[in-house]
C-alpha cells in the first residue's frame, strides 16, 4: 500500500466487545455486523487496491440511531467512517481497523415528491437513478448522472459532489441540492437549507457538499428535479489531430453553446472501444468528440448546425449526426464502455482524474503526449472535454519490472501539469486517500490550515473519516491512484468515466 | 434605533490617534480618512435608518495593503467592517464607533477577460454592470443583476450572494462565481477556486459567498460569463384574484418552464406604479404577472404560447405579449419603479424581504391579506414570484400614533409566516443588522452554534463585522426592518426590489 493510514489504536481494539455491545443497544436486530465474513463486502470502496476490514459495521435505520451512534463514538473517542453504496473511486469509504463503519444503506425511502416546488426529499441510501425513476412518469428527472448511477446513493453523491456526462450543462451535485438533515459527530442534528434556493447565515449546504464524509453524516437530502428535455441529438466528430479536437471544444464553449454532454476520446481509446462494442467509430482519426445537444427540437436543430460549422472550421475529417434515438445511444455506447474496453488491451492501467480550465485543453493534451513518449508508456485519453475533466488511462504491465513505477511517475506528472495549467487535482472522483498526499501540490500551507480549521469547527477531535482528503498524520511523498488489474474494478458491470 | 449594536470599547477609542497613524503607514496618501466631514458618506449603507460614524475609514489599493491592515487590526484587537459600494439594504456595512471601516472602492480594475474559459477575473470594487459592459462587445454578460447593478460592487455581491430578476433561471451570485482571493482577519491570503467548476477539499467559495463580510475580505473574484440570449419577450398577465396569479406561477414552474424573469405585483402596487410611470398596466385586476422568456427565437415563441395557455387555465382576465423591445421594456418599467411609486402614495413604508417555497405562494398571499385586515394597514406586494422571494411593502404613517408599531408587528408576522411555510427570513437583501434578531425564529440553538463555530474557524476573535447576521452580544426581541420615510432611500435614483 503506497498510502499510509493512521495506525490502529490498540486501546480501542481492546475494547471492541464492549463497543459492539453498546452499538447493539442503539441499533437492535441485524443492524450491527462484527463477523469477519459478513464484514467482507465493506472492506473497500471502488478503489479496490486498498482494503481494510473495519472494527465493526453499523447500519442504522433512523436519524435518532445515527445520532446516538455518533454521540456514543464521540464520547468514547472512537473513529467513524461513513459509507453510502461504496461506489466511490478514491478510497473515501475505506474502513479503519480501529473505526466504526457507518453504512447508510438502510435509508432507502423517498420521503416527499413535490412537483409544485420541483423537489424530491429523500433518504440518503436511495440510489441516484431511483430518484429519476420516481418522477419519470411526470416527465421529470434528477440531472447529475454519475456513470455508477444505478448503484451509487444520493448521500454518497452529496459527500463526493458527484458529476456525470451532463454536469457541463446541468451542474454538479452541489448545484442540484437544496437542503439536508445533517448529524454532527457530537450527535447533534442540524437542518440545513430546505425547498428554497435562498439561505440565511453561512451556506453550510455548499460546504457539506463534496466534504467526503469528514464533517458529518447526511440523513435526508432535498434535491431539485428538472423537466426532461424535449429532444436530444448527438454529433460524432473525428479529427486528424488531438489538438484540433481540443480547439473545437474550446471554440464551442467560447461561442456560448452549452451542450448537454461533450466527451472526447483519443486514438487508443477509440480503437479499444470500437473493438469492444462496434459503435461504428472511425478508426483513421486521432481524436473523436461526441457532442450532445438537448432542448426543444427547433433549438437542437439549430445548435447541431452551429456545432457542425465550428467542427468544420477546426478541420474535422468526419462528422455524423444522429437521426434516431438508437443511433444516439450507439454513439454513446463506445464512450460508456471505454474503461472496460481499455482493460482488454492492457494488462493494467492507472485511471487519473484531474481538471483543467477548458481553454487549456490543447496544451494539456500535447503535454500528455510528450509524457507518454518520455515514460515510454501508452495512454488512452477518455474525458469530459466540456468540463476540462481529464481521465487519462495510463497503460502498463505490472509484471514488467519498473513499469508500475514509470506509470505512477507519469500519472503524478499529469496531475502536476493540471495544477500548473490552473486546474484541480480531481474532477468528480474526490480526493479520498487516492490523492490525499498530492494536496500540498495544489494548496499552500495557509490554504490547508484554513481547511483544517473548518474541519475542526465540525469535528474537533478529528474522529470522522480521519486520514482521508488531508495529509494529516502521515505525509507520504508517493502518490496513490486507482490501480486496475486485468480490467477488474469494484463494480465491473458499471461503465467508468 | 431598535437594533442594539455592541457598545464602543472606550480603550480602543482612546488609542484612535495611534491607530490612524499606524494605518497611514500601511496605506499612504489619501487612503486613510479620519475627519468627521469626510467620513459622512460612510455612515450607513442602503438601510438608512441606521447611521454610525466609523472610528476611521481606510481605502487600500492592493491585496498586500488589505493584508497588512487586517493583520495590524488583528494584533491590536480592533474591529473591522468591510464595505463595497454601500448599496446593501440590511445594514451589513453599518460602521462601528470603535471599528475601522475597510472600503474596497479602489479595487477598480478588471484583471483578465478570458472568453475561451468564459470567465472574467476582476477586482472587487468593479461594479456588477461594468463586468457585463466589458464583455458586451463579444455578446456576453454577467448574469446576476441586482437592481442596484449600476452602483453595487461585485465584491459586495459575493458578500451578500446577490440576486436579481434573472436569478430564477441563471442563479444567484453563488452559482456564477468560480474563485477568489480572500484575506483572513490574520492577514493571511487564501486562493480559493479558480477557472474550473471543480474543487478539491471543502468548498470554501460556496461558504464565503453570502457570508456578509464576517469571514474575510475578498480582493479578487473570478466570475462566469454567459452568452446573451438571442431573444427576450415578455407577457403581462392580469388576474381578478391574487391567489389565481400565485397558482399560475406555481403551474408554470410545475410545468418545467424556467422564465428568465417572473415578477408579480398586487393591486396597490399596480396602481402606484401605473400612476408613476404610465406603463399601460390594467387597473381593474387584483394581480399582475410579468413573465419574460429568453433564448433562441423559436424556443421563446413556443414557450410564450405555453405560458399563455397556462395563464388562461388559471383564469387570467388580460394578457398582452410584447412585440418589440420597446414594449418589453415598458412592461418592466412599472415593475422596476414600484418601490419609489409606493413611496409616493404612503408617507412611510416598511420593505420586507422573505422567501417561501414557490408552491406555498397562494397560501402566503392569502395570509398577508388576512394580516393586512388584522393590523388595519395597507400592503403593496411586489416580488420575484418565480423564486418565492416576497417584498411586501407595509404602508403606514409614522406621524399617526401606534401605526409604526402596528407596521412592525405586521412585518414580523409576515416573516414568521415565511418560516412556517418552510421558507427563509431573507431572499437577497441579507440578514445584516435588519433581521439579525429574528434568526432564532428560523434556526435552532444547535444550528446557530454550528454557524458560530464556522465563524470562529475564520475569525477566532470575532473582530470582523461583529453584531451583524448573528444575535451574539445582545439579543433583542424587537425586529429591525428597512424604514423608508417619504420615499427616501440611500440611492433614490435606483429602482429597489
Amino acid at each position: 500500500m503506497a498510502i499510509m493510514m493512521p495506525e490502529a489504536d490498540q486501546a480501542v481494539l481492546a475494547r471492541r466487545d464492549g463497543i459492539v455491545a453498546a452499538l447493539r443497544a442503539i441499533v437492535p436486530g441485524e443492524g450491527v455486523i462484527d463477523s469477519a465474513a459478513e464484514m467482507l463486502p465493506y472492506e473497500s470502496d471502488g478503489l479496490m487496491a486498498y482494503r481494510q476490514p473495519p472494527m465493526v459495521v453499523v447500519l442504522p435505520e433512523t436519524t435518532a440511531q445515527v445520532s446516538h451512534v455518533l454521540k456514543y463514538c464521540h464520547e468514547q473517542g472512537i473513529k467513524v467512517v461513513p459509507r453510502g453504496s461504496g461506489t466511490s473511486l478514491s478510497g473515501g469509504a475505506l474502513p479503519l481497523a480501529d473505526g466504526v463503519l457507518l453504512g447508510l444503506g438502510k435509508f432507502k425511502r423517498i420521503r416527499d415528491i413535490d412537483f409544485d416546488n420541483r423537489v424530491v426529499v429523500t433518504e440518503p441510501g436511495v440510489t441516484n437513478l431511483a430518484i429519476s425513476q420516481a418522477v419519470a412518469h411526470a416527465g421529470f428527472y434528477y440531472a447529475p448522472d454519475p456513470s455508477s448511477q444505478i448503484a451509487c446513493s444520493i448521500g454518497g453523491n452529496v459527500a463526493e459532489n458527484s458529476g456525470g456526462v451532463h454536469c457541463l450543462k446541468y451542474g454538479m451535485t452541489t448545484n442540484n441540492v437544496l437542503g439536508c438533515e445533517f448529524v454532527l459527530m457530537t450527535g447533534e442534528v442540524l437542518r440545513i437549507g430546505g425547498k428554497c434556493t435562498e439561505n440565511a447565515g453561512y451556506d453550510l449546504m455548499g460546504l457539506i457538499t463534496g466534504s467526503e464524509g469528514l464533517l458529518g453524516v447526511v440523513t435526508e437530502v432535498t434535491v431539485r428535479i428538472l423537466q426532461k428535455p424535449e429532444t436530444a441529438r448527438a454529433l460524432m466528430v473525428g479529427f486528424a489531430e488531438v489538438e484540433a479536437a481540443g480547439e473545437c471544444v474550446a471554440r464551442i464553449i467560447g461561442a456560448g453553446i452549452i451542450p448537454g454532454g461533450m466527451e472526447m476520446m483519443d486514438k487508443p481509446a477509440i480503437h479499444a472501444a470500437e473493438a469492444f462494442v462496434h459503435a461504428g467509430y472511425p478508426l483513421d482519426v486521432e481524436a473523436l468528440l461526441i457532442i450532445e445537444l438537448d432542448g426543444p427540437g427547433v433549438e437542437v436543430d439549430e445548435l447541431i448546425g452551429r456545432v457542425e460549422t465550428i467542427a468544420n472550421g477546426c478541420g474535422s475529417t468526419t462528422c455524423r449526426i444522429s437521426t434516431s434515438e438508437a443511433e444516439r445511444n450507439l454513439f454513446w455506447a463506445g464512450r460508456k464502455a471505454a474503461f472496460p474496453a481499455v482493460g482488454r488491451i492492457s494488462p493494467d492501467y492507472l485511471c487519473m482524474d484531474g481538471t483543467i480550465p477548458r481553454g487549456a485543453l490543447p496544451k494539456a493534451l500535447a503535454r500528455i503526449r510528450e509524457l507518454s513518449e518520455k515514460y515510454q508508456l501508452g495512454c488512452a485519453n477518455v474525458f469530459h472535454a466540456g468540463d476540462g475533466n481529464l481521465h487519462p488511462l495510463i497503460l502498463y504491465d505490472a509484471n514488467k519490472p519498473g513499469e508500475m513505477e514509470r506509470a505512477e511517475a507519469f500519472g503524478a506528472d499529469i496531475l502536476r501539469c493540471c495544477v500548473e495549467l490552473g486546474g484541480v487535482l480531481t474532477g468528480e472522483h474526490g480526493v479520498g486517500i487516492e490523492k490525499r498526499d498530492l494536496m500540498p501540490e495544489m494548496f499552500t500551507e495557509i490554504d490547508l490550515n484554513q481547511q483544517q480549521r473548518v474541519k475542526c469547527a465540525f469535528d474537533s477531535q478529528g474522529l470522522l473519516n480521519p486520514g482521508k482528503v488531508f495529509p494529516t498524520l502521515h505525509r507520504c511523498a508517493e502518490l496513490g491512484r486507482m490501480h486496475v488489474h486485468a480490467g477488474k474494478l469494484a463494480f465491473p458491470d458499471l461503465p467508468r468515466f
